[in-house]
């Protein structure tokens, strides 16, 4: 058993009343923080990528909604304040679950709140608390994900599913770092995550930075690596799992997932359970975010692609739960996903 | 019927016993043009990818050809000389067999030739017939590939397969061109074809300067793009076809052949007879090039990955004849490709 090294990154700090951000935009070129007061800016920052990744968004909104909070203090119409900053982190970005799911946490603890110091209180409190769990939870995941995974096991993942995209320790990364920090991989593939480069920028840092080797690759290679028997399992995370299972997650997941059933190779989605939504039906009413055609016909700012051409730039796409072989969360694996077995993890 | 206007590109010139190659590195920037008077120069430049796509690279060694004879005139060891040259271009790069194939070809018209006079005279006549009669049988499988296309139909294509990547006009590219002339075609996606961006760089500058629409994706949402029903089509070229119909393309054909195929989306290949290698029994005999990890960890001479990241980087894979609906020829089409069936296009 290795010691466990692997864990120092932490991308969100909550400090003298301010929240600040490792700028992901700008990772592995400079470690910048960005430092935000108020909460349009946080929801700006959502929309732009500062911060990204499901569980990471969820809880940027949180402390999003804390200074909200301080900044309704001394104001009467403070309670329309707060809920006017919490539509606008609403609407940053639509298909993350965690977002909304952090959001109504939010309003739930501050709904008995008879003044802006006490609703700014009640906030903190629970946006700190939310970090902790979110941070806690990705250790008990990655453990029981680790579980699952045979020794000497090559892995393939898919974004940046990390301490970046998360409080901390990561989702599908937190079962990576666990499992290599049990001695069960043996080597790990990262797909470098076209057009923004999660897999290249974020995973291949996180992983270097904490001493894991990994193989990146163009996603293009992907059916070559699984035809190679070298990858056992394909790990990811979600942005949001319908209650069937269907997964939706960052574009390219769907094709992998299917890549991986037809050479054998099993398939896993680590999230926490907050990225299930248990009213959604299936993946077909998932909301899929489309982004903007310069983030393919762009890179780094530098138009590539020629002048004239246009761009097909879905930011997720959804994976029927027929091609998942397990959901690992914090509360537990749920193979072969079923309506019944997700029901399972729902808090009584 | 549209008038047929999509055809203006033609990337390599003989004249005034110079080879010009329209650099493809620099595309769509620039348009430079790079003179060569010497055949280790077009090996290099074939190694580095100033020309690129197999029949054009058979084309181009044809011309180093050329260039070897001229630099032999009134040398003693004239024959030593050529043979030597077109040693260096066989070298070049591995996968391609119109290398080969073009190579052969020049050897044995020059064979009976006595001095470098002749010699020069045979290759060259051989190297311009080899220019002219590629984009003639280009303009012959596009007719018949865009036979096969019902009128409407979205195609998806990847990597560059046009008049870049061939004497001109083009394979899966010509078939392309050809429906799109015919009216046959709703839309053109192109894959932009990581870590080269031959479809961002190459494919939509090739369509756009010819009155053709095109729509960009990264290779991670085609899964995503097959799902929607908008591509009745995938339509790619082949570096090498073995006597089975199993075709060594660009990565990222091989997966897409399986996304094609779980979505039932038909698969064509489109190449001249010249690709087909009817002495390599399967795909697994192909030589598969691994290019340098600096491809896939820089973008643009800039690196992008994290310090320390490593890459897996094939340059081509093998889609499996039962993944292909069509092989299309200039001297037919092939459906459902078996030996049998692949038999009957060698020429008697």
């Amino acid at each position: 058993m290795r010691q466990e090294h692997s864990d120092t990154i932490r991308p969100i700090h909550f400090a003298d009343g301010r929240l600040q951000l490792l700028d992901q935009r700008r990772l592995p070129r400079e470690t910048l923080w960005q430092s935000y007061d108020a909460a349009p800016a946080v929801a700006e920052a959502i929309r732009a990528m500062v911060v990204r990744g499901a569980p990471a968004i969820g809880i940027t909104a949180g402390f999003g909604v804390v200074l909200a909070c301080q900044n309704a203090l001394g104001q009467a119409d403070w309670r329309e304040r707060i809920a006017a900053d919490i539509e606008t982190l609403r609407a940053a970005r639509p298909t993350a679950v965690n977002l909304f799911w952090a959001l109504d946490r939010m309003q739930g603890v501050m709904s008995g709140c008879t003044d802006a110091e006490s609703a700014l209180a009640a906030a903190e409190g629970s946006a700190r608390a939310m970090l902790e769990a979110d941070i806690a939870g990705n250790r008990r995941l990655g453990a029981l994900g680790a579980e699952r995974i045979a020794a000497g096991s090559g892995v393939l993942t898919h974004c940046n599913t990390g301490s970046l995209a998360t409080g901390g320790y990561g989702t599908a990364l937190g079962v990576i770092r666990a499992a290599w920090d049990a001695g069960r991989i043996r080597e790990v593939f990262a797909d470098e995550t076209r057009p923004w480069l999660q897999g290249s920028r974020l995973t291949a840092w996180e992983l270097v930075h904490d001493g894991i080797p990994v193989q990146l690759l163009c996603e293009g290679a992907a059916a070559s690596l699984l035809r190679s028997g070298r990858v056992g399992w394909v790990i990811v995370g979600a942005d949001r799992i319908a209650a069937n299972g269907d997964t939706a997650n960052k574009i390219g997941t769907y094709g992998l997932a299917l890549l991986a059933r037809a050479h054998g190779v099993r398939f896993m989605v680590a999230a926490p359970v907050a990225t299930i939504d248990f009213a959604m039906t299936d993946g077909t009413g998932i909301p899929i975010e489309q982004r903007g055609e310069e983030e393919v016909l762009e890179l780094g700012g530098t138009r590539v692609a020629a002048a004239g051409a246009h761009a097909f730039n879905p930011a997720f796409d959804v994976t029927p739960a027929n091609l998942i072989d397990a959901i690992v969360t914090e509360r537990g694996v749920v193979e072969a996903p079923t309506r019944e077995r997700l029901a399972t993890l729902r808090e009584a």
